[in-house]
């Protein structure tokens, strides 16, 4: 049996380490355009900025090194330029010669990946405009900047690369422009959770810019400069586009496998296409959404890992499947850690599902232990059955855990109540005795129970005189920021002064971070008051207002929305 | 409605709060021994060790706290003495002027916790002897260090508070002997998840002795002597016994209540006692193990809160169950990290299951990023099923996040499959794309799905002529360090080296961590050698047998045992 694989990065790699395992005498050969094979695609950005110093850290694995150790045939700077699917061939060139071949095939591995986003636009040819896919791409960035001491650049995109990049790219002297087209970076977060992120962008001098829409690039020998739409132009060294990535599926389509409309190779949860002997991994196929069960594209190294041993096991006869992707994914923004999985409000809202979220700020560990750090979750669950949809989290410490505790609990199918239940490790260093996972299921479980009503600011804002803001934190904490318009009583007075409490009018209670307001709702509710917990309380409210401001919404009387 | 609540931590302090939340008007009263209330339990060794420099962040609640916040009546320093069930009051001293009175309650919550294990040997009653439980504990054993600068420690037991007390006295510049009755430290992990523990100890120049025997103590101006069985006593300023905890539940036991052999209170799901107005929480009462689904004491903060707050919704009319505990622990030392949730093999063999385990040596995150640590990953399975069971892990970082995300997976019920599928959060700082957890499913899958045999260490060593070791490391992983009677053929001379190989003999395959031997195996077995991947490799070897040398099992022919 031949396979032939066309890619030799993550999905085509580990289909041929997989294949191999599982067959010692198939004939295995990976076409590879670059001239690197299964490199580390997820540290390219650190290599520019010197993290990585080593360029042979970046190519562990070698042609010669997948020959020896798994006896596989890999031809890098061979393309693959089409596919016969009747005669079972590919046509191949040698990019150093301009030569071709044809390569026939029992079994054929697609992993072709996806390529930057390149906008139709002026300019975007420039020598100094970069994209960021391969090692090649790598080395011209870094090599540019050995080269001509850049001292200001403009990235075009703040999602996971360009994000990455303006990080490395600061951490290597350079001044940094950071163009975002939508009104937050990180398009895998909600707009409120990408406001801090955005904030400690700000606070490294990186000149961010939202809304900016790029018209086109224009060189000459002093610098780039990039034109937006209603903004003016700015200057630079270099640009560095990081827009997004579209699949690679040129091959694919020309040999008719069958595509979705966005340009995604389909497969069934086999990996395998529309023809029998044809598998396909990676970034350019289309996958089931583990959440939704709808389709979806999400380019990432974990799942294109999965799916190439996938491959392998049916090609071998073990009927492996892929049960869909969640889309875990997570930043290094300098100390600032951004993670996501599972479904955001915009999904949520786009998959028709009834739904809401809870918000929670929350201490890494135990706070009489040193160095306990805020963090905060943001997690969507559905209505009433309570299923986990998706969280985000934003912070400083060990938000990895608690991101991949929730996305093993999405996967799992749990609910709030699940969370209430799980036994994760504590002791002081760690976590708290209710770590963050817990809480949120506690706070969800009191949402479903209706055991309180939540507010958004939005609402408590724009409540008018309908309703009043009630400031429950300690004098201290009110004294270092509030609202003007807000009444203060600090909850541990609250019984004693129900007094002055307008007791026709909504409560929006808020404290700090929502914990202690629920407390004081609860005492509220009970005693006869119509209050609505404020989420995520005043600690959300400023780091997010920072950025992205509340608009106040027009409540009816007692905070019915009108 | 008046709720009279016996012990005002953990368990009972949250059930305190959660009970006013549910119910503004209730009246609560809670009983506690101790001066202080809500203390921070898991930090009073840290306190001790001036991690924790500030008294007052211990005891961040106070009697004064709960009733402002809380409206509940805290009595610090007031003891339960009994329970009279058909009254419904409880006998009450003031310990302050020896007072007593009778309190009445509709429902009662027993939270008493459990109190440090004190064997019966001469001279437990020494001045110079501590245990460590509550804050007055604490401030005792610090006061001592404080007022007679001693040098040196004896710590009697090596489980969490002994290691706990043993980094913080090492922190404090005292010298510390640590004695252990049992083979090893660490009863929750297996001997071989411990060595590595035992050797970070001695790396901190505790005297540390296992199978050490403590059959009393005597004191004189000088200091205290600790005798052991078979051994020269040791001499030091001071000694704390820290040799696990025995249930408080004589007050449950005198009152009539269900007890276990063991003196553990019983409950049903809802923590009601075998008395319908009587609840129990936290470390005195028996719990189902989620695992084996077999009664369990499991002392830990975590278990304990979740309980205190069932009692409270149970007593307010909301039916929640605790569906059991998995233990799920872990212990910061120094600079490693070590954690458990689960069945240890003992417990596996204990409960009877068909079971076995897969051993992993995994980087915390993407080796080409900086400051990757090693961690050493035992993961029990249940046979044929896969279900996961229990897992041991011991590293330098992110350790808590991996065994955080195998509690929720076990608390999920997943197997080995399931672990492949989690999709987990990947960035070259946090992971690797496939990360140990995964792994962890894949390694388990190629055993379940006999691709390969695995042996242990006891039975390669064993194997005498019948076997032959196979080192296939690397050249300069061979020179710093092998076994002498092992063949040495780097895996990537394998195939063209096959000839050196005694045909007839089986093949204990070993590399560093178990991975590379893996790939050897699939090669060696496809070309018709007998042979077995020997887990954890060279790497958990070394780790191993500096601490827990490993008994050659005789072997009979090709590794069937006789």
């Amino acid at each position: 049996m031949r396979v032939v694989i066309i890619g030799g990065v993550a999905g085509g790699a580990t289909a041929a380490a997989r294949l191999r395992r599982l067959d010692e005498f198939a004939e295995i050969v990976i076409l590879e355009r670059s001239g690197y094979v299964s490199y580390a695609n997820c540290g390219l950005p650190y290599y520019i900025g010197g993290v990585i110093a080593d360029r042979a850290k970046l190519t562990l694995q070698t042609p010669e090194s997948f020959r020896n150790r798994f006896d596989i045939d890999v031809r890098v700077r061979h393309e693959a330029l089409s596919i016969d699917r009747a005669a079972k061939t590919v046509l191949v060139e040698k990019l150093d010669d301009g030569t071709t071949y044809k390569l026939p095939y029992d079994k054929l591995i697609l992993s072709p990946g996806a390529r930057p986003a390149v906008p139709a636009i002026p300019g975007v040819e420039s020598s100094r405009l970069f994209t960021l896919r391969t090692v090649e791409d790598t080395f011209a960035i870094s090599d540019f900047i050995e080269r001509e001491k850049p001292k200001r650049a403009v990235i075009v995109g703040g999602g996971f690369i360009g994000l990455e990049m303006a990080e490395n790219l600061v951490e290597r002297g350079i001044r940094v422009s950071l163009l975002q087209r939508d009104d937050h970076v990180m398009p895998v977060l909600d707009a409120d959770m990408a406001a801090p992120v955005q904030v400690r962008i700000r606070e490294e001098k990186i000149d961010l810019r939202l809304g900016a829409d790029v018209t086109g690039f224009s060189e000459d020998e002093a610098g780039i400069r990039v034109a937006m739409r209603d903004k003016k132009p700015i200057e630079a060294d270099f640009a560095v586009l990081a827009i997004g990535v579209r699949p690679e599926s040129e091959l694919a389509k020309q040999a008719g496998l069958e595509l979705n409309a966005r340009g995604f190779i389909r497969t069934d949860a086999h990996m395998r296409t529309s023809d029998e002997d044809i598998y396909a991994v990676g970034d350019a196929v289309e996958v089931v959404h583990a959440v939704t069960g709808l389709p979806a594209a999400i380019p990432l190294a974990g799942p294109a890992n999965k799916q190439g041993r996938i491959a392998a096991d049916n090609i071998c006869g073990i009927p492996s499947t892929y049960d869909g992707s969640q889309g875990s994914s997570i930043l290094k923004l300098f100390d600032l850690t951004v993670a996501a999985t599972g479904l955001n409000v915009r999904d949520a809202e786009a998959a028709g599902l009834d739904f809401d979220y809870a918000l929670l700020l929350s201490p890494s560990h135990a706070t009489y232990y040193p160095d306990a750090k805020p963090m905060t979750l943001k997690v969507v669950f559905e209505k009433p059955s309570g299923r986990i949809l998706g969280a985000q989290i934003v912070g400083y410490d060990a938000v990895d855990k608690r991101i991949d505790v929730l996305a093993t609990a999405i996967r799992a199918g749990m609910t709030a109540a699940d969370l209430e239940t799980l036994d994760l490790c504590y002791a002081p260093p760690y976590s708290s005795a209710k770590d963050p996972v817990n809480m949120a299921g506690y706070v969800i479980g009191n949402l479903l129970d209706g055991r309180v009503r939540q507010a958004r600011w939005s609402e408590a804002l724009g409540c008018g005189d309908k309703g009043i803001l009630l400031d429950i934190r300690t004098p201290t904490e009110f004294a270092q920021g509030s609202l003007e318009e807000a009444l203060h009583i600090p909850l541990d007075e609250l019984r004693g002064r129900l007094g002055e409490i307008p007791a026709e009018k909504r409560l929006y209670v808020y404290c700090q971070s929502g914990l202690r307001s629920y407390v004081a709702c609860r005492i509220l509710s009970q005693r006869g008051f119509d209050c609505a917990n404020v989420a995520g309380g005043y600690g959300y409210f400023e780091q997010v207002s920072l950025e992205a401001p509340f608009e106040p919404e027009s409540v009816g009387p007692c905070g019915l929305r009108v």
